[in-house]
């Protein structure tokens, strides 16, 4: 099987490459973007609604417009492929579907349902069923049904012991509780949800930084699994007016929190107000990830974003202990970058 | 890359063990499936309604208990391989799109959304752009919004040129308007719609029998397009009472017409009414499947089933001209098969 990053620790290509030489490469990915976009210009059900940083995607309800469903489809990423490695798969399903309750909270939406899609090169019925029995599993926590799903064997595509696993999401909302982010403004607070791990995001850079055979000595870091913030943010609204928020997937801090600005604001982060978990630490130092990258390519500790005004940032840290005020929103001149990462604190 | 079925023509395994070497489990696939039952057995949403022969999900509308939202996974398979190596990539997102709105036509659901999940092993921003154009112009076609997707770069998961595509469809119905498959009854007549090609399944029997040096004299029949019976059902429906439907997916008749159909009753198919495309007749002749393996394995020429009394049948048949009475329902004694196919006309 091509393994285009196999040889990477030994021979490092610039430092400016390395995330692109782990396999993963992100200006391919801003080109499809681009022409996603431009299909879905041709064309629009006039029920859907303008997606806010494109987390997930809202669809007013037929027949009572005042509501919307709100969707995500999304995938674990090769994290499977450390799983597949160390035969641990009971945490993937958690993996995925807490990721996607995370991509549709933050449309402010409740989940209703979930559908899985399981792909494997050759079908171990045991296997199969912890996978599942761990999606069923985050499925039940957040009171949401797991409505159906697919099992595919494909041989030729995936090698015998490797699997892929993606699912969606679909939850509800009241179209007026969808958060209006143009009322962000300077001065307000970003508060942030702690990490555990990579999530699902990393993973390629990481099995090019951490040899295969360390994995396992490493297993618990390497299959954190990615939290579910539903409860923690909806403790927050009940005491908080949140603005906007970010769940911190692909393209890390410096990526999504700006998805949820106005144009007219820019978020700075002050690395001093929170810890960076001693396995991502670990990660940055041996990949050679220089400043910029990675807080694109991790989360670098923070999993999810809210913004709120700074007398509501004091509650919002007073109903969740683990949340931090980890920077702030500040006027964003044409031109200005949208987001600003202070390694130290300046101020 | 492991490729179990690569030997296969070469070095012929007994005849019952044909499309098992192929790759393809359908012991491990039903162990999948009772592992599957056990675990959703634990706990099930109360808004979750009874599914009808597991081809979608049914939840109730929160707030409108009348309706529901229905909603399939599901992907193309290994139908991606043959695509991948000719290079033709705009046929597949019909593929999924036409599967999943007749997974949830069978529950009479109309489509509202869709959502994709394109996983490749290196990104190619033309080749993905030309996959989700399909998905988006399927979508169109049947005035249902692409709400999002996922478009995930997993080297050492795929191939470089490699692909899978899976999609969600969401969907909604009046829950007096799901089929109440109790009301099926000895006499009824079986009327099938088409198929065109092998659809979605039977790639791996398909790659496994005909070399890849003549999958581009075969190109056109290999991606021939899995069709949507979306506006024939509606047609039929229009003059016919429609009492139950099966999609004709993997399993063939023999496994998706029984599904929809009460203990009591047994499909009897009579082959001579209906002609089996040239294709898959040389595939079957080809990889000498055996009588009973062909119609769980191919769809055999019939991709979509109506049943519907014998007075109804003739209008069914006037609205839709390429329909057919493929067959008819009789009593069943406990004991008995679901599904029996005669090869030759017997009555």
């Amino acid at each position: 099987m091509s393994e285009p990053d196999a040889n990477w620790p030994r021979a490092k290509p610039p430092l400016r490459d390395r995330y692109s030489a782990s396999g993963v490469d992100i200006d391919a990915a801003h080109q499809a973007v681009e022409r996603y976009r431009d299909i879905a210009a041709g064309w629009r059900h006039p029920a859907q609604l303008e997606g806010i940083g494109a987390f997930a995607g809202a669809f007013r309800l037929p027949g009572d417009e005042r509501r919307a469903l709100v969707a995500s489809t999304d995938g674990v990423g090769t994290k499977t492929l450390i799983a597949a490695a160390l035969r641990r798969y009971r945490t993937v399903g958690a993996d995925l579907v807490n990721h996607c309750v995370n991509d549709i909270l933050v449309l402010n939406a409740t989940p209703l349902f979930f559908l899985d899609y399981l792909a494997v090169g050759k079908l171990d019925a045991a296997i199969a069923g912890e996978i599942v029995a761990g999606v069923n599993d985050a499925c039940r926590a957040h009171d949401t049904a797991l409505l159906g799903g697919e099992t595919a064997e494909m041989p030729g595509l995936y090698e015998a012991d490797h699997f892929d696993l993606a699912g969606t999401i679909v939850g509800i909302v009241d179209v007026d509780a969808i958060p209006n982010i143009e009322r962000v403004q300077a001065g307000d607070a970003i508060v942030g949800l702690p990490a555990h791990g990579l999530h699902t995001n990393g993973y390629s850079l990481a099995r090019a930084t951490i040899p295969q055979e360390e994995w396992a000595a490493y297993g618990d870091a390497l299959l954190a699994e990615h939290p579910s913030y539903y409860r923690s943010v909806r403790a927050i609204q009940d005491v908080a007016d949140v603005k906007a928020m970010a769940h911190i997937t692909g393209g890390g801090l410096a990526d999504n929190v700006p998805r949820t600005l106005p144009a007219t604001c820019k978020a700075i982060f002050e690395q001093s107000r929170w810890t960076v978990p001693l396995f991502i630490a670990d990660l940055v130092r041996r990949s050679d990830l220089p400043h910029d990258e990675r807080y694109r390519t991790l989360n670098m500790g923070i999993g999810f974003t809210l913004i709120v005004s700074t007398a509501d940032a004091m509650k919002a840290l007073a109903a969740v202990p683990e949340a931090k005020v980890i920077g702030w929103i500040e006027a964003r001149e044409p031109g200005e970058p949208a987001a600003v990462i202070h390694p130290v604190r300046t101020a």
